[in-house]
């Protein structure tokens, strides 16, 4: 299995340099890499009570992403899913613990439990005010008195963190962590393992199945279940949940165990507000990636029952950016479409010239549909010309509601036009330059000065140059000879198509993908329909 | 291939949802699903520049994510990896327009161009002002013209999102916006593809191998290369990034393509600043998950030369949680490990009678070594015995050195010899059991008093109770006894320990995990040893 990592034995130590690179002068890490990794606040001057917290890494951002102003003093990291040593725990404890004393806040899991535990009692052997609490949140396994503790931690974190830092004592702070552990429930489910570092992915979850009630290391789920769809996940979660919630408001968090998309986990939240539990949860932290299990694609809810202390010190400031904040739960507010979606309908008016113009331009277009077509098949689907004519067909039809004797607003409408009956992004591009057109018009340019601007409009919202194979190669030359009369337009429209046939390589559009030389010899079909179009008036003497 | 969704159809609109019920009141969707999906911010006046962006989804919290204060106005939202109609534009920029106008900031495909172009136009004729730019950083084919859009679109965002808030005209933000958009390159890499939603994962990118130069849609990347290892990863974007990269300070934005881990992204930071890039960093904007490609296992990696004006519009605070912060890049602080992790050593002292009665204890231990490994290979891996046993004789190799004559020092010298000596989890249990019961006796508690609170932490510690089959059942009523003497609590003892025969489901350690019944009709060894120690002192007469 690949990874972004140098070895294994550096992975922990590395990312922790990574991060603490970044901590802006207020995380630090003692000197003791790579057996003593912890990382501390600076910003911390051991008056208050210090949160000490931590256990195997593979968690991020649990738990040193979660060290700061008003969440953990201190995080102890281990080795990926391994409990670090009683040195470790100790050297944390020691750097960080004042005459105030320090809470460990310890997952429910035996490693930690002993080494966080004889750590505390060497600290105490030295005269500092240790507690320690052990959170055992996960629901998975109903009749286990050992329950694990898995992401409803970062309540215990959040809300001694808030107790701490406004300076409560470590009785007060200890007291508050056991209430929250009392109250929080968990529960994870997930579509398939994680990925050990350095180790091939076990296959343990079948395609259709979904593993129910899983620790965060690696562990299996308590069962494997059939998995449809996110409505029915978040059912069997809320299944296990539900006994294990009282009455009143709730505050869910949503953790992503890895790599469940953030598309997938707004889902998720989404069905969460929606299922039987939806109406007592009253906030959400998450969703967010809080306590994960490397890469596993999945997903836990931890609920807890919300007092007026609770809420406030959930909702306090923290530092760290990894707490995605607690945020209230309301409904979608759906605002009204605005007004100015349906396109204006100008006013029709006749201008005879105008239609016949508009009628010659448009039978050329739908007598060229077959050699269109043709050059097409060259370098693309060969649908230009069908493109062109139905489009050409369309515009005859809509004559009679134009507004033809208004230059500015027949521009507009025949962009307005173009974009209802013409697919794909050459309809986009002509109804983006009549557009253009018209609104140059409207700032009181002639005729050239309109069109030349839809065409400078096109090369910025398209990004296609002059010899770039496009129907530019035409159009630009075209407009730029056009004060000289419209023989000298087609003349040079002409020679800008049949140029096309000598560019061997498109850089732009769908030709640009092509093998460079498989376009040489034949003309590009934009181009030349556009130097149809200027010829057929040339001829006819418009 | 397994996804937490509903169907593919629904995905992005009940992820918007879900996102949206936590918007705290800022966040609102305009009534237009499925088909119009556009996220605006509600505090909003108009008397600003709104900023407007958006494209395919998939890339989530790009682009609905960074809809608030001091980033986007207004997000419009495509189907996953599919631009959004023109439609669906024009009601993004209609509902947040006003006076001061509006800049659409989008990336380098055609359909985005194409969308967002048009809606421009329509906009425009019904009198806003619209200015759009189009972000092109990827540096992965240094020869195409038409670059496309990636993370470095983050940089226009917060920029133009930090002037806009801050009251300056259309003007200013665009070219600011332009500005930073001449700068900006980018590079991504990635070791897997992603996965569609509802199809299955495209099986391109061999073991070993590695994909640089990845669009944000899944597309291959310009070359497959050989993967080692996160250093190496990092060297070949600094090779591409370089020959775009002018003099000066830059700021790096890291960018998790889906999922990689964060434990991952920390060693991909530390490398790119150790990189020959590294030296001119001076901010980094992640790593995190900004631009996603759904689950992609991969990173991009966007440098910006930095100015003043930059470098303040990057730091200013912004609403959306989703923005990660622009954090200097410093050394690593380490602070020196704390005085007293090396155990005090206490000064040796003598006292006959209870070196007698240690060297008895151990002897009690090395004689029943064989019984009690014995009575451990029924449930365990057969060292209980071992265990005590090595234990033992080095606690009776390590007496000349004891404290002996000075009942509270000598607990915790016995504590901290046990953690030395004894592997496992027994050995931290001893060991946090002598170390509570010597607090305990530097708290005035006699010998009874001590071992109880001896006692008292293990359980709290270990978590095991009395009936949950471990030396508890055998030490708690002995020293329930020991105030009536010895030899009562040797018939304490005995009988808890015989107790544990009739247990046939062990509730803590690694007995904890077998089936019920394979544990009945023998002792647990630990409860056995304990039984024995005392018998043996109640029939030494100590």
């Amino acid at each position: 299995m690949k990874q972004f990592m140098n070895t294994r034995e550096t992975l922990v130590t590395e990312a922790i340099e990574g991060m603490l690179r970044l901590g802006a002068g207020r995380l630090a890490r003692l000197d003791g890499f790579p057996h003593i990794k912890v990382v501390v606040r600076t910003d911390w001057d051991r008056s208050k009570v210090a949160l000490v917290s931590g256990g195997g890494s593979g968690h991020e951002p649990s738990h040193a992403g979660f060290v700061g102003r008003g969440m953990l003093t201190a995080a102890v990291c281990g080795e990926v899913f391994a409990s670090p040593s009683v040195d470790a725990v100790l050297a944390g404890i020691l750097a960080v613990t004042g005459k105030a004393g320090c809470l460990l806040i310890v997952k429910n899991y035996t490693g930690d439990r002993l080494n966080f535990g004889l750590a505390a009692e060497r600290a105490r052997a030295r005269g500092l005010k240790v507690e320690m609490v052990i959170v055992d949140d996960d629901v998975a396994l109903p009749d286990l008195p050992q329950a694990r503790g898995v992401a409803g931690t970062l309540f215990v974190h959040k809300t001694a963190g808030a107790l701490a830092e406004a300076g409560a004592d470590l009785e007060t702070v200890a007291q508050a962590a056991r209430g929250i552990i009392d109250g929080v429930v968990s529960i994870g489910m997930s579509l398939d393992t994680c990925t050990i570092p350095g180790m091939a992915k076990e296959a343990r979850i079948a395609p259709g199945k979904a593993e129910l009630g899983l620790g965060i290391h690696g562990e299996a789920g308590i069962e494997q279940v059939d998995f449809t769809d996110a409505r029915a996940a978040i059912e069997m979660v809320a299944d296990r949940l539900a006994p294990h919630v009282g009455p009143g408001r709730h505050v869910a968090l949503l953790n992503n165990l890895g790599s469940t998309t953030p598309l997938e986990m707004g889902v998720l939240a989404e069905e969460l507000l929606r299922s039987r539990l939806g109406g007592q949860i009253g906030w959400m932290v998450g969703p967010a990636p809080l306590m994960t299990s490397l890469d596993m694609r999945g997903f836990s809810v931890s609920l807890l029952p919300v007092t007026p202390e609770i809420e406030r010190a959930l909702m306090a400031p923290v530092a760290p950016a990894a707490w995605p904040g607690c945020l209230p739960v309301g409904p979608v507010a759906t605002l009204p479409l605005p007004d100015g979606l349906t396109p204006i309908q100008p006013l029709p008016s006749q201008s005879p010239a105008t239609r016949a113009l508009i009628e010659d331009c448009c039978a050329v277009l739908i007598a060229a549909e077959g050699d269109l077509n043709a050059l097409d098949a060259k370098s693309g689907d060969g649908d230009t010309g069908s493109t062109l004519a139905t489009a050409a067909r369309a515009l005859v039809a809509a004559l009679d509601r134009l507004p033809l004797a208004d230059q500015t607003q027949l521009y507009r409408a025949i962009g307005q036009e173009l974009s209802q009956t013409m697919g794909g992004s050459s309809g986009v591009l002509l109804a983006i330059f009549f557009a253009a057109a018209g609104d140059a018009s409207a700032g009181g340019r002639d005729m050239i000065g309109a069109l030349r601007a839809g065409l400078d409009r096109i090369e910025s919202v398209g990004g296609a140059r002059p010899g770039d194979r496009t129907m530019i190669d035409a159009l630009a030359p075209a407009l730029g000879a056009l004060a000289g009369g419209v023989g000298a337009a087609a003349r040079a429209a002409r020679e800008g198509a049949d140029a096309t046939a000598r560019i061997t390589r498109a850089r732009a559009g769908r030709a640009s993908y092509l093998a460079e030389g498989s376009l040489a010899g034949h003309n590009d079909p934009g181009a030349e329909a556009v130097a149809r179009l200027f010829e057929h008036l040339a001829r006819a003497g418009h």
